[in-house]
């Protein structure tokens, strides 16, 4: 990371926290690791980031319905998806300072350090021999490669380590008040499962047809043992999930569509195209015949932001396998080959998965912007957040020019009428210049004031945020101006 | 509960299912207890319950802002809050079953079934006995009366009892994959306290002065022993909470107005005032100095929907104590007795808190009816939903006549319209009176036919859910016929 991209993430995430974005959580606690809070303005956010895609996903597609399935699941569940017994990092102890690392990011490190040190051989030489090692699932020769490479343990500065084991990252509680057998329940580390064990539920009583598709908004947990890059990795976040269930066969141009569809969505929003690349996938996970990641240039490096991932009928088949429940979709459709129906059979899946906050931190970052204002005569500046106007904690603040001469009162009048209709801030401390400054670091598209003039005529200033420029509008055509430019319409198609 | 009444609940329960509002959790693996899915109806609805509550709180209110805290805390907190300490139930075991029971849910049992057989005397001397036990937290003197009265197990059908102990209902896990120290923490069984370690720093971010409230909807997890009455007591549930912070003294008159305020949120959506009524506490909780429910009349009787409460100073006093940071505002205003500003205080605050689940219960069993539209000449009936058209998951559907004739793409051409507005179904399966049934049964205001006069002079049949009247109206004016009926404004003001 050079040093101006590094120092632009620093100021991203401590303006995050001045302005109510987000809060380290239990701040007040000393924080709670890898876990975050929103704040008013970060929850407008949040907020608007999940409609523009249930908009996008749900109700633009008459074939998508979404779902809200419940945090706690039956166990076995997780047994069937693989979780329980796959859903693992090798992890190894230090016996001195009796931390505990994951085996691979220590390679990583070393790698890292190879590469710093311009001993370029001996970092691909290690990458090499880590990969295989992975993909073997073999601990022991990972152990092995930490003592080859002489990997001491940044604490205790000892090389006395345990042998890698398997550390699941599900988190794990206790249900019911049963005196002897409380049952071990975990809470999901994704959202897909609710949709898959209930996809036949939504099939029956929605009466979709095949091609159709179940999107979900929620929380899931992993107990990340490296949590890092503040919303990046968290213990704690949430995901936006589409399954759509398809024919077998005809996956890969259903792939091919969504994989298109899903980057159309991230640039609708106006950002810059050459942020944004595919990445695919060449070792697949068991369950996939296909996937892509679409990844967003951060400051750090091009990241995974959402995945899209063919993963065949695998789910419900284990489901089928693991519950004794048919999980078939009856297909009326007549196969042009046999002309018969082609009947009963378990869909293949493509699926659509983003982390609402990456997607949250990509945005912040791409709207966050330290603007020279300078003039000839004068140094200036502004840090302003260039937010999709949808996208906009606060869609208009309202500032009476002065606090006396009725000026409050006629702005507080057109608050309550734009406020039916739009999240508006009023404000009436200090020079309107302070003003326009706070709200640029919200994000917020319109600025308007109420003067002496407003009064008479019933006209008020309008200043927008990105050009600057203000114009005199009459204050009943507002609830239009700011309703064209911050309209869902502008984003959907 | 009366023969009609119970079978209404169930009715609506098997409805709920049916078409896709409620779905009982991981059903494929038979179920989860006390946790529940929401189908693609259903999830639609409850988005907006949460919508029209953040409109009502947020936008509406120029000093109320809304966050999105963790669900993952500091154990600390807990500490603080009294959780950890007292938010228990008292237990107690059958040896013989090894079955667990809620020492109280015991006793109240049998005081039922002294009602039932007309020992009211019995009945009322148990009460009383029983409540002046749990005042004092007597556990032994709980135990006692269970012997006395000898109440058995309904499993063993044995009187051989362990002692009443406390059982916290509070889920915990392991944090952390560090190797000797994992962390225990909790799953919140509460949001406000995530408004509350956070309310410095939104007060600060946002500039907030008292009096400032701050908002939040999330999920929430009690380990109930006896989980019951379907959505009404779930162990994951979803609470819509608000905390109002208030000058020390001014705390009675803010307790008013919200207690007002909240019940005409509820009579808004056009429900019979007549279902609900306020519920004094006696029995005030320790952090209390005033408390009041909001009731409905659901089909089971009178049961809690929201709660208003003055909670005093008294958690933001305990996180002062706990994380021993200072958790005072500093109010400017000048008090007109003393003539010098009121200074640093520790807020006093007014909770909100409604439940999302029992909510979306309520709207339900609300909107509910079998309707008998039998003539003279014929039978006939439907089931039909009278959810407030702000509420209804599908605002409105669209069926061409029939599937030929172009009849289907005109359909289509104005669906493709509409959903960049609003949530629309397409259907052109059945009859259409089938159709209309369908729709009606999911709460749909409006059904909208295209025929082949449509295709002459633009014009469609809308159908309206309520009364069942038709009529013909151009499709250019179905955006504005659609958008007046189901606009917030119409429950905002």
């Amino acid at each position: 990371m050079s040093k101006s991209t590094d120092e632009l993430f620093k100021n991203v995430i401590s303006h995050a926290k001045e302005y109510g974005f987000v809060f380290p959580s239990s701040e007040i606690y000393d924080g709670l690791s890898a876990v975050y809070d929103y704040g008013q303005n970060g929850a407008e956010l949040k907020n608007n980031i999940k409609t523009y895609w249930w908009k996008a996903m749900v109700q633009m597609n008459d074939n998508i319905v979404g779902i809200d399935s419940a945090i706690f699941m039956h166990p076995k569940i997780w047994k069937a998806s693989g979780h329980v017994d796959g859903f693992s990092d090798p992890m190894i102890d230090n016996k001195d300072s009796k931390k505990r690392y994951r085996a691979d990011q220590l390679l990583e490190d070393k790698i890292a350090k190879y590469d710093s040190e311009g001993k370029t051989d001996k970092a691909e030489q290690l990458q090499h021999d880590m990969d295989e090692a992975l993909k073997a699932e073999d601990l022991t020769r990972l152990r092995d490669l930490i003592i080859e490479h002489e990997i001491a343990c940044p604490v205790s500065g000892t090389r006395n380590w345990t042998e890698v084991r398997q550390f699941n990252l599900m988190f794990s509680t206790q249900m019911g008040a049963v005196a002897d057998d409380a049952d071990t329940i975990y809470l999901r580390p994704e959202t897909a499962q609710g949709i898959f064990v209930n996809y036949l539920n939504v099939q029956k009583s929605g009466r979709m047809k095949i091609p159709f598709g179940i999107a979900q908004i929620g929380k899931a947990f992993r107990n990340e043992v490296i949590a890092r890059q503040f919303i990046i990795r968290m213990r704690e976040f949430e995901q936006m999930e589409m399954q759509f269930f398809v024919r077998p066969g005809t996956q890969k141009e259903w792939f091919d569509q969504w994989k298109a569809a899903r980057l159309k969505w991230h640039l609708a929003l106006g950002t810059d195209a050459a942020k944004y690349r595919y990445h695919e996938h060449t070792k697949l996970a068991h369950y996939a015949d296909a996937a892509y990641d679409i990844e967003f240039e951060f400051p750090f490096g091009f990241k995974e932001v959402e995945g899209i991932h063919s993963r065949t009928n695998f789910d419900l088949s284990q489901h089928e396998k693991f519950s004794g429940k048919k999980l078939q979709y009856f297909d009326p459709e007549v196969d042009p080959e046999t002309g018969k129906p082609y009947g009963n059979y378990v869909p293949y899946v493509i699926e659509t998965s983003i982390g609402l906050d990456r997607m949250f931190l990509l945005t912040m970052i791409n709207a966050y912007e330290e603007e020279d204002l300078s003039t000839e005569d004068k140094q200036d500046s502004r840090t302003v957040l260039r937010l999709h106007p949808c996208l906009a904690p606060v869609k208009a603040a309202i500032f009476p020019l002065t606090k006396k001469d009725g000026l409050p009162e006629k702005a507080r009048e057109i608050m309550d009428k734009l406020k039916l209709d739009f999240n508006i801030q009023y404000e009436e401390k200090d020079a309107i210049g302070k003003r326009y400054r706070r709200q640029d670091a919200i994000g917020t598209p319109f600025c308007i004031t109420v003067d002496h003039q407003t009064l008479e005529d019933n006209t008020v200033t309008i200043r927008h945020r990105d050009s600057m420029a203000q114009e005199r509008v009459p204050a009943d055509q507002l609830d239009k101006i700011i309703g064209d430019l911050v309209s869902w319409r502008n984003v959907l198609s």
